[in-house]
């Protein structure tokens, strides 16, 4: 999906909601348990119940791996699901975290992003960025595709090492690798995940990428604030796709999880629309 | 496996190699694909011809992840195969460079440690530190397992961010990894990768972490010596894992590609012999 394509999506559905499809088997409703394909069948309800009210689906990879083969197979039908549904009405994103040397880096690339080898054909991946360039770059040769590099995280963790500051420039290292990662693609190929816990931080990062678009994990579960990201991460063609998982999917583990689900994210839709109103 | 139970894998075998199992369908001999599982009888011949002269073996999570779903499978028979036929002889490492929030780097640690959900039983996983702590810690509450966090990696962006130094107290940022990892876990469940190519900062490394194992890509194909690696980075338990992928197992492709990848691995086994003597 294109930069432009993205943009019309967010103008018309008056939204920048992605949907995390962190689906675990000990938390979804009972019900499906006794379907064939428990995890696929959790997905498509929850898919068919928000697909207006949503720009972006993000597949967190952890889940479905943790279920071995059958795991993987869910997995891939989800996204041909997606594929197949509702193909350019939804901005797809692999929550993978991948990144290693080149020849490995265009496995992986392949992986998410060549259907005629894996089966899969997602809009977008989310790279790790400590392996630098080599590690990057195979991700952004797909025409159409994206790569979204980790730059400030939504965790405890990410004090760690991304808040330290480089002798080099003074700058953090987050910082470094939204600097640095500027030559090897841009807004139309490139996006950054900053986590909403961090939305402090928005305002600086916005000096180094105004254009880039932001994926912005940890609004809801995580405690970040939706107004509070919107404030300081918007720009003019929105740039932000805000994600949300746990407090959607698992709104109830009854029977009504898919209208329940619909309605959570029906709450964060509108208040998108409110923030949306006066630039589009 | 612990610890004391690899060391005594390197003293029997008289090795510390680990064979990288990169396989690729494009580069098997062509006669493997006419079997229901190329991938996997691939694997299975280069392992019963090299079992004897290796401590390890990595298969390569991008290569099978590219084939979708029937590469999961393979790599899933693949590790069945290694634990079954051959448990306790040799030390399983997954190289697929994880990290994320943290239940969500445990349900990572569940895909690869956890056969009961997964069907995959790894020794160890290779792990990506950029999140920081809690995305490494539930990789090491598995008892007998290890987390391989990448430190000072072989490709040539590991200069873009590994080698900066951190102006808090003046350490290159891989540096830093070794330093703040050591809080938490310790060398019998944390190791890192070193590249073969870097060979010159294993000393300062050895300075930082002497007594852990160092997985070491690159001799081979990426051009690193195995001599120089030794001379700079051996202690008194070995404490080396050198790993090599593309100039063992595509040896040949021909009909006798599982005996050249035996020749090629017995000729680093040997080399390994000799550096091995004067400690063993």
């Amino acid at each position: 999906m294109t930069r432009h394509e993205l943009i019309s999506l967010i103008r018309r559905k008056r939204s920048f909601l992605c949907i995390g499809l962190d689906t675990d088997l000990k938390k979804i409703p009972q019900h499906l348990l006794n379907s064939e394909d428990p995890i696929f069948e959790f997905n498509k309800a929850i898919i068919d119940a928000t697909i207006d009210l949503t720009i972006a689906y993000k597949p967190n990879f952890a889940f479905y791996e943790s279920l071995g083969e059958q795991g993987w197979k869910s997995l891939t039908r989800t996204i041909q699901y997606l594929n197949h549904a509702y193909r350019g009405e939804v901005f797809t994103i692999a929550d993978a975290k991948r990144g290693d040397i080149g020849n490995t880096s265009t496995q992986y690339a392949r992986a998410m992003f060549d259907p005629d080898t894996s089966g899969m054909n997602f809009d977008a991946v989310t790279v790790a960025p400590y392996m630098g360039e080599d590690s990057v770059k195979p991700f952004l040769e797909f025409e159409g595709k994206w790569a979204i590099l980790l730059a400030l995280t939504s965790n405890k963790g990410s004090d760690d090492f991304q808040m330290l500051h480089s002798t080099e420039n003074s700058r953090c290292f987050y910082e470094e690798v939204l600097h640095t990662s500027q030559s090897w693609g841009d807004s139309s190929n490139m996006m950054y995940v900053v986590g909403a816990t961090k939305a402090e931080n928005l305002k600086d990062i916005r000096k180094i990428v105004p254009d880039h678009f932001l994926l912005i994990p940890g609004v809801g579960a995580q405690g970040g604030s939706l107004e509070e990201v919107a404030l300081h991460g918007l720009n003019k063609d929105c740039g932000l796709i805000v994600n949300s998982s746990r407090s959607i999917i698992y709104a109830s583990a009854g029977m009504d999880f898919a209208e329940n689900a619909r309605q959570e994210a029906k709450k964060l839709q509108l208040q998108m629309a409110g923030i949306l109103t006066p630039q589009t």
